[in-house]
């Protein structure tokens, strides 16, 4: 029975992915025309289910099912609408589709507690180079600067939400209120470890910290044919012997990961030595102190190779972003859940940040990670196993039961 | 009275660098407007020598000095009149100046043989990306492929000499009599080795062979957050580790310069491992052999780092030009005229492609390099040293004296 509710859950998510702004692909970024069509979707499937559907000011859209009390505390379960351009059919919305299934399996029993499903707005910070629009209003923490936020084509977030037929003056009221139980979110692993380990969900304990940085390396240009090596300043070598170095840290450090995605050498061409080389930074981990060590390290590394090789270092932060732990008794509740689905517990922690981190600031919160099958994710071919999904459903099922 | 020469060289050089194409810079490429008014000036103080001018079909100004007699064997003095953009006032057009000055020392003295002052008219290939138009035209090596070139407005070469009130079908008319002794440049060193020695000229004994190449790593993209370490098929670090080799290899093969001055990665952002990383490769040696064992060990590192670590390697040969030796007797002729102006003698390699290179093809050639202060050529601040120039004019004259 939950293999054809799984196929049901799967056929949906593929059925949402053909709304896009883009013919052929999937891309559907904060409330564009296509998210008009999946809050439809999603509200009518809600609807058939007897849940109470709006769109909040910040563009999420929200169902509730009642609890057994009209004064009964929320679980609210959800994840993102939105998408990476030309994404896959699960990232996100495979969260709000499982959390509507799972409503359905209740079959119109209540809990002591009501439960709302949320679809947020805007979570991969795509249209407006800034993430987590739907869940920060939820959480309470989107401000006003969040709404001047403008698209390259000069539409700002207020625009946008207004666009939408909403009011974002109203955006405080799409806070979650302070009866909230907790926070659930199902999402793929967007990573490969699960998938490697031949196992179907994976329990985070943690989303991991996150530190990213620019560095640039200034030397001296010269002709790569009339320059001895000895006295050359290559900001390239340099470079390169610190990505070398930020390799070497990660392997040593456990759990960490550490890359440098994009580097670009000035003036860039074949016979001119470098006089300039940037590279980005972006190191991960579960525990602060580890990762902030290691950014030191690293940093220790860059200016030793600058100090050596007589080229100027700089060194620009642009994120700090702390470890955000998953409540520890929502953590145990699922991995009861998992146990009693008769699924293997295997916990992990989230590099990639999720709308649960942001939650987390305002009420307890949970993630369960589905396999994601070759790693695959922000790619056409992102899929899930059918039998992850009906195993998500029951464990989804048995976690409901714990807190009730 | 040779400083006094020298300072009317620099002050010539410095005349001529004002016509540009660009105001404020310095910037002639291939028979531009500018080029009018250089060839006028150069072409009347020649003509104060009572020297014969012509510009060739090839664009290259020539002008001849006769010798004792109408049948005397001819020596060819020169160097190239186009400049990169945002140019200095002395790469190339020092040696044509310097000729004409030589040749006004002699007040009217004649040896066994003519002289025939050359400014070629490209050599820096920035107008249709190939280099060396006029002196290829000189050795006879332009064929009918150089004329179709076209520059980005969709200009041909052909179409360039026509538009100068030249005829391209005679470009073969442009090429050097059988009856040439031989061909001298002065050229500024356009690097930092005359300078660090501080030592004001330089004999070349070779313009060094270069090998070029593009050198691509592919892995798979990922997400900088969800992928683990191992397992990671990272093209940009594979790059990293192969870029740093190059540079060790460089460090520990004498005399070998080895560099990479352009990297990029795919996708290219800072939370993806890079899909995709190419490079440029450029090694120059005076030893063929040396230079290409150097690129096959560095080729073998590139496999072996690939192999390792699972990516594939592409190796593009873009250039492999051999090593260009420098006529013996004519190197000797101009150490002892070296000598005798009262220089210490040094040898190096021309890291740098020259017209001389080109013309060795055709006939002795020997090239004398002027100390560029602080390394730097094409570059606004370009200098000589007017001590350096006095004494280049003073190994010219000996030069002469010889070879009469």
């Amino acid at each position: 029975m939950l293999a054809a509710r799984a196929r049901e859950v799967i056929r949906r998510c593929r059925l949402l992915a053909e709304c896009s702004e883009e013919p052929g692909w999937t891309t559907r970024t904060f409330l564009s025309r296509p998210m008009r069509a999946v809050h439809g979707d999603l509200a009518a499937w809600m609807g058939d289910l007897e849940m109470t559907v709006r769109v909040d000011a910040a563009g999420n859209l929200r169902g509730v099912y009642p609890g057994l009390h009209a004064d009964a505390p929320r679980l609210f379960i959800g994840s993102h609408l939105d998408t990476v351009p030309h994404a896959g059919a699960f990232d996100g919305v495979l969260g709000v589709v499982l959390a509507i299934a799972l409503v359905d399996l209740l079959n119109g029993n209540r809990f002591p507690f009501a439960i709302e499903v949320v679809g947020f707005s805007e979570e991969e910070g795509v249209r407006f180079g800034v993430p987590f629009i739907g869940s920060r209003a939820f959480a309470g923490s989107a401000d006003a600067a969040v709404l001047e936020q403008r698209d390259i084509a000069g539409v700002s977030v207020a625009d946008a939400i207004r666009d939408y037929g909403l009011d974002p003056s109203s955006i405080s009221a799409a806070r979650a209120g302070a009866n909230a139980l907790g926070y659930l979110e199902f999402h793929i692993e967007q990573g490969p470890v699960l998938d490697s380990l031949g196992i179907p969900l994976g329990v985070v304990d943690a989303i991991a910290g996150q530190t990213r940085a620019e560095v640039a390396f200034t030397g001296a240009a010269g002709h790569a044919g009339t320059t001895p090596m000895r006295g050359r300043r290559d900001a390239l070598a340099a470079a390169a012997e610190w990505i070398v170095a930020v390799e070497r840290e990660a392997n040593a450090t456990p759990e960490l990961v550490a890359t440098v995605g994009r580097v670009s050498a000035d003036p860039g061409a074949g016979n001119v030595i470098a006089a300039r080389c940037s590279a980005t930074l972006d190191v991960r981990h579960a525990d602060d102190a580890v990762r902030r060590a290691a950014c030191e390290r690293l940093a220790a590394e860059a200016q030793e190779i600058a100090a050596r090789r007589g080229v100027d270092l700089a060194w620009t932060s642009r994120l700090d972003q702390p470890a955000v732990p998953m409540n520890a008794a929502l953590v145990a509740a699922l991995e009861r859940a998992v146990s009693r689905a008769g699924a293997p517990v295997h916990h992990l922690v989230s590099g990639a940040g999720h709308d649960a981190m942001i939650v987390a600031s305002r009420m307890p919160a949970a993630m369960l990670f589905v396999r994601s099958p070759g790693g695959l994710s922000h790619h056409p071919d992102e899929d899930v196993v059918e039998e992850d999904v009906a195993m998500a459903l029951e464990v989804g099922r048995h976690f409901l039961d714990q807190l009730s």
